[in-house]
């Protein structure tokens, strides 16, 4: 069977079959942003991997190498801080094509460098190798937390709020100037900057872990829709997303409209903007939306609520009107 | 400049300068088996990467997925035991071809699931996207190891004595075989075996640490005399080799012969045995040799001594005659 014709999804669920009940130092496997493994009995330690290709995950054309090497950390950094951690380090793979500049290596490296000092990682090692094709990129990141505070996909309760950081489907919008209109990328310079050098939301993580009770957790990869449908299977639960509380910023609706497409596209199917979505009791999430503000400058927006009848997620357009949401992520290898 | 002009270990030394003076989480970072990260006081974390790209590292006409998978874990894992360690858990990152069979990925993971039951070690996540060439898989494997079993490349003494496990020079013989007469692999089915289905001596390095003071530690990767040579240049000293104590095993010795080729080159700069180069005090080797044997059926010979002068590294014939040990180890992007 090809592929393509099982589905990225239905691949990893063979996979997980193929090496399960092994050694048993992991507390979770396969299956979450991250693996955690036990270092003691109130401590875990969480490794994480991505993999990036060239002309499939990013193009050289809309990335100088800081900003590359920028991006790609933050994207498995996003991973850990989306399990209640904080990164402690980083190892690089990299497969470089023959004719790259070690000027080029270097500026990926300070990339990677100052957004490993933003959030108080480190690059402690890797391995460089000769590609055949284009620029390969995997990257490891190993964090910890503390086992009280970690958040995995499969724990959101019957009537959480669910949460979401930020503003989602900027990194999209960023995304569609780059490609579509890149002689206005200075005019939309905030979405374009939310695209090719991310930031991932550690420290929030770590103030949302120590002052509040959070129950399921993932970051903003796939899309938004696709990372609810994520938490609902997982958890086993359903959930009801309201629509009028997904407005897009300013930029990522002036870039819709500039380019004769939906915004609320982009917010809901968008991908890689490396917020968090989270779910909470209900009650706190007043004090999470104002002290987020107040302590981060950060928009926090209560997007609606889990329903534990597993009834599917069902997007409200209003109090009565409501219609299936589509999960539409990113599939790698899509199913035939 | 071009990175194949600056060389691979140019370009680390310049990738080390750029991203250090980060957050201080590692004991060792860059330039070593693995970094290596305090976890408390008397505990050490471990983490290693290995990058393969298929038509630099493997050809798909030698090895069996199965092969393969059990392959490219088996190297990474063994990064951790030359470091003293055992490794905890690994994650995968593979790029396919779009055209490959998950029946074929299913293999891939049963051959790395087999490896990691022998080792005692679990594949605990991963990333899999679309390769827009060949196969590329990075492999990262985390270990442990207490503070005091820690075996670094910089740490030989003068006077130790300079041992290695199994006889290297068999994968190189068995790659040789694959390449040059495949239609013989059935009768030198043994050092065909070294190469595809190598097995790291985790078992064998938890019992010298527990047994012995060793000194320094790496593992053959790239070739016995480049790895000689890796530890007197990050211990600051030198070493005298003896060619007498550096026998090709049998089906070596056959495999050479029957190519026309020296089967001491074989041995010295073969490569990928993934046996263990190490120090220890003089007095101790008779010890290691005999335990070893008697207790893994494991050929451990001392090799050489070091000279704590720093006189480089010279390969004596006999008592007097001797020569500089060239490096000559694999370089990806040999430096012009």
């Amino acid at each position: 069977m090809k592929v393509s014709d099982i589905g990225e999804f239905g691949l990893i669920d063979k996979i997980a079959e193929t090496v399960s009940g092994a050694a048993g130092n992991a507390v979770v496997g396969i299956g979450d942003d991250a693996a955690v493994i036990r270092s003691n009995s109130d401590h875990l330690t969480l490794l994480s991997t991505d993999a990036f290709v060239e002309g499939v995950h990013f193009d050289l054309a809309y990335f100088s190498f800081y900003q590359l090497g920028w991006r790609v950390l933050a994207a498995t950094v996003s991973d850990i801080a989306a399990m209640g951690g904080v990164p402690t380090c980083a190892v690089f793979s990299l497969a470089l094509p023959q004719a790259m500049n070690s000027e080029d290596v270097e500026a990926f490296y300070r990339g990677s460098a100052a957004l490993a000092a933003l959030v108080g990682t480190e690059i402690v090692g890797g391995d460089i190798v000769a590609s055949t094709g284009g620029l390969f990129i995997s990257i490891s990141v190993m964090g910890e937390v503390a086992a009280r505070h970690l958040k995995l996909r499969s724990n959101a309760h019957d009537e959480d709020a669910i949460l979401v950081t930020g503003t989602p489907g900027r990194s999209h919008a960023g995304l569609r100037i780059l490609t579509s209109r890149p002689e206005t990328a200075e005019r939309y310079e905030g979405v374009v900057a939310s695209h090719r050098t991310p930031q991932p939301r550690v420290d929030f993580v770590r103030f949302l872990t120590a002052n509040f009770e959070l129950h399921a957790m993932i970051d903003l990869s796939d899309g938004l829709a696709s990372e609810i449908h994520h938490i609902c299977h997982q958890s086993g639960v359903g959930a009801r997303v309201y629509r009028p509380s997904l407005l897009p910023d300013r930029q990522t609706t002036e870039v819709a409209k500039l380019l004769g497409e939906d915004a609320f596209d982009y917010v809901m199917f968008g991908g890689e903007d490396f917020e968090l979505l989270f779910t909470a009791p209900s009650e706190s999430a007043p004090a999470i939306v104002s002290q987020a503000a107040a302590e981060f400058g950060l928009r926090v927006s209560k997007i609606g609520e889990i329903s534990g009848g597993a009834t599917g997620v069902r997007l409200y357009q209003d109090a009565e009107t409501w219609q299936e949401l589509p999960r539409k992520g990113f599939d790698h290898f899509p199913a035939g």
